[in-house]
């Protein structure tokens, strides 16, 4: 097979997108569109992948450097034009020999299998390969111009199109696919002399067909190539993707009430026979196994939760949450980074961050994970069946031993030994009467104004 | 009038739904599939109802014992076919006299008004009635092929079927209705010898119209015939549930910002008058009085809000949970088993479980009924008027008497008597200049990584 | 340009909307039908507003001399028809020179764009105009009878249509406007010879015509006349404002993973490049400035919210919340009338009431400020920063020093100095083996019965 390797284009300034965040690392399903693109033409076997940033958003630079090296980043700067872009990745490719697909990397709901017709059509001979598409509306999409056996005549912009080219469906998706050395060759010949002054990567048809190379389109869903340029067109791109997450996480055996409330992220795992009830969000990392209940409004990133646990409602996993088999975690209830045991159960309003609890352990009500001294992170453990008493406060580092109790409302500095209850806490003082007089002074004042 | 008995047919395994949970014991509305349909066949005035089970779900035969009795019980093991599951019913109704309606267990959207004209047919002079649909796409059901004046001449099924036959609408929703002994006539002549050698309860209708018997089709909406068999079919039915309890909602006075984000069940009671705001989950049991406002992200379930009560936003009423009139419940607050007075108020970050609040007593923020020992459950009774200072802890047994106080972050273990404060608190200790000699050896160690 | 007045008919009881609450107050995007109506009749230039309403709802009332002053307000007592309910704004007018129009109070969706061609309208020569529109089913509203000139014939109510007439889509919206003279001329004459013995403002069209007064129609969409007289059509109002809001913000470039799921209010005010993830309810007064993030499950009112801030998931900002830049608020925290200075932190299951908190203060988990003593509130001030320990009760009136530190679990009455370190507790007292002797105890219990 051609080897393959990829270009893709995320130098632009997302201006439209009106953040201070920039356009490529806006998420959908919880992942940035960078990432989706690189997945897609990773899965699709580019063997090379070189992303094309601008010097504005360093943000861009470091999440392809952090992920495929410095060596893929190729810097545009300043941009003048598509073909301009493309060009900067022509070094990288130097010593590549095979196909180069270009490709926006704003297109999060672009698949493998919509590109694989291009390296198929460059296997049967094509010189250049575009893919097209069939919007509902056509817009200021660059209209293609197909011969009567289906090859591209020509790309035609819609403000220098007859009636007859601007009725034509086929859009131009700006994806190609062509041998490496042709098409840095094609790159270097375009010329910038239009109303803009910039170099269009369209401008490689024209170029292709003047020298008679076959020039051949695929299509694919108007959904893969969308671009996302705004926060209305990225919304649009999350909800299908949180539909075809729904569908699938139904067919899988995922039983869910209200599919539509529930939403994903595009790593979550979950098995068949969970039950997932209504308002519930998977930020990126979690895995839920058989038989577990999420309840509704329940919020889970990086958490596992075990055979049969039973979480929330208004239960909150963070990243490191460990839910062990059978255990519960209940309402108003955060876990950070902390592993809770087979059947340990933390029901109601309480902070258990940083440690471990032990199997079938009982966290009361309002207890709090003292974890932080406004400088280190600090744990705490918990020991099997051991009972901490409500509103306690659990001062870390601190170990309380198995089968232990703490008192309610104690706070607890010093490790407590097995078996052993601690308490903290001052003799119950009562002054009678002592409301009484207070609420008659009160009200007396009161009547005074 | 004729008698009538039903036999609901739930002894399937129910594989697709791809969980531990039985597929009868799924739930729309909060009611199980199962439950849906005994319903149903009740209130079409069936005074015997057999449900056949396998022996595979100890679950379900648990929910018939526990609901109709022993005897309403029949095992169908190993399954051999639809006819062969409705023979098992055949010894239970043994003493039967009158018609019997055979009916799938998973229809949670049947109605008593779309089984009716089977026995109204029955009347009429059909020996045989069945239930017919005309579903949106056909699919694998079988179709009913339906003489000039009306009568059923046969079922095919689509893969016997000509292309006249596959493009008939009609489908066999599969219930019936005959006579108790003639049905169990048919019934036992019915042979399997077919591809998967199984007894189909479709055969009775050739049975019948080789007897020259009057079979008789009624018709019935797609939705009402609908099984669960997937978790898409479950969530589906969940969603015209919904819809129509919404709709059902709004006719009768109860004011909701966006209906579509309130979850109902089955049994929900709100009048005329309450307010609902959005995202709320209405588990099973509850009702609400007029005036009532059920704010954003509450969660309901066995409770009762009374007479311009104030709930929530982010409140948990869990059964038990008693509001009563111009009572408020704010956010991030649970309450189970207690019996909130008029005109008292619980607005913060508070764990109520089991016991009694009295009229106008206020619950401090962060106030823990402290009800668990780790073995049983004990009450705690906070009187009128009674103020529990923020950051309680409330040790039950206890009871705080009219009128009464506590101080801020005291763990009460002693009941107080009328009128008094009650304080548990040690000596405020101040360590001039720690915090900042802290923070410089913090800052030290960390400057010295 | 001609003066404009507005008679805005508040006087209905809305009994059908079978709620406490009279219907002119139920709201729409936070704010109530009648003040919206206020709004656009103000906006649209309308110098002086009468709004007639009836005895039986002193809500409506007070909400008019709030907003409008004693003037404003024109009493229908009984209520004896639409032409009754104008004419009992005469008075208030009698000074009045100018146009008047005449709008129903509950159309909540109604903008000065729809109502400008009424004005034009008179302007151009028409004496009276009326609003019309075409709604998808005509039901039992009046159809407009036009003459080839498109001036309109007359009104015919549906019970006395033809089946021509019938067919008719122009309806009447119930709106007009004429001089104001004319107006109350044309009012004093009508008459209520018909079956409900009402005066019918539709009259006064008859009227015009018969003094062969030219009277012209405009047209609405049906979504900005629609009345809002049941729960139903409330919804269906609050359905259209929060699509309209949301692809308001989009536009405006605030991202929304799921902007289905965020609910707006009439005043909210989101920056561009803030982001708001899923289930999130803004309610009146809210501000959220750049690059803030609003996270799943928040609900905010009367808040504001600072330069790159992070709100939730599960946070609750009630009036007088203003968080300050870079500032962090939690998960199941409630703040209200408290600011929050720029990098501060308050990020667990905490009740922060009255008061300020400095910035980069960091206040632990399980804090609640004990603002107060059941008659009157008090502040809590916390230092630049400070840290104050988890599960803390500061009982204000309270001030922690800059720099200052509480221990965990500490009840602070009294001021902490900067610097220093602050603590409330008691000795941790424990009892070896005692958990394990209780444990045995309650387990021999258990075994007797």
């Amino acid at each position: 097979m051609t080897a393959r390797a990829a270009v893709i284009l995320a130098a632009g300034q997302g201006t439209r997108m009106k953040s201070p965040v920039p356009k490529m690392l806006h998420k959908v399903g919880g992942r940035t569109l960078l990432d989706w693109v690189i997945d897609t033409v990773e899965a699709s076997g580019c063997e090379r992948i070189v992303v094309v940033v601008g010097n504005h958003s360093p943000g861009v630079r470091d999440l392809v450097v952090k992920r495929l090296g410095e060596q893929a980043v190729a810097v545009q700067d300043p941009p003048l034009g598509t073909a301009h872009a493309v060009l900067a990745a022509k070094e990288a490719l130097a010593d590549f020999d095979g196909d180069v697909l270009v490709t926006n990397g704003d297109c999060p709901l672009l698949r493998p299998a919509d590109l694989e017709p291009l390296f198929a059509l460059r296997a049967q001979g094509a010189a250049l390969s575009i893919l097209g598409f069939k919007p509902a509306d056509a817009l200021l999409y660059g209209r293609l111009i197909l011969g009567a056996d289906g090859h591209l005549i020509r790309i035609v912009e819609p403000k220098d199109a007859t009636p007859e080219e601007l009725a034509v469906k086929a859009c131009n998706a700006g994806m190609y696919c062509a041998d490496r050395a042709q098409m840095f060759a094609w790159l270097s010949r375009v010329d910038n002399k239009n109303a803009k002054q910039e170099y269009y990567i369209t401008s490689i048809v024209g170029l292709a067909t003047g020298e008679e190379k076959l020039v051949k389109v695929a299509f694919a869903p108007e959904s893969a190539v969308m671009g996302c340029d705004t926060p209305m067109q990225l919304s649009q791109a999350e909800a299908i993707f949180q539909t075809r997450a729904r569908a699938h996480h139904l067919a899988e055996g995922v039983a869910m009430l209200a599919p539509e409330t529930v939403h994903f992220s595009w790593d979550t795992k979950i098995a068949a026979g969970a039950q997932i009830e209504q308002f519930v969000v998977f930020a990126p990392g979690v895995s839920v196994e058989t038989g577990a209940v999420i309840r509704a409004f329940s919020h889970l990133e990086g958490a596992k939760v075990g055979l049969g646990a039973l979480i929330g409602p208004y239960a909150r996993l963070r990243p490191g949450a460990d839910i062990g088999a059978e255990a519960h975690i209940g309402n108003f209830v955060e876990v950070k980074k902390v592993k809770v045991g087979e059947g340990a159960k933390a029901n109601h309003l309480s902070y258990l961050g940083d440690g471990t609890v032990g199997a079938k352990a009982n966290i009361g009500a309002g207890t709090i994970f003292c974890n932080y001294d406004g400088f280190d992170k600090h744990d705490t453990h918990v020991g099997e069946n051991a009972f901490i008493g409500s509103n306690s406060a659990l001062v870390a580092p601190v170990t309380i031993g198995a089968g232990a109790m703490t008192g309610s409302g104690s706070v607890i500095t010093k490790d407590v030994e097995p078996d052993a209850l601690a308490l903290e806490r001052a003799e119950q003082v009562v002054k009678p009467g002592w409301a009484g007089r207070f609420r008659a002074a009160k009200l007396a004042k009161r009547a005074k104004k």
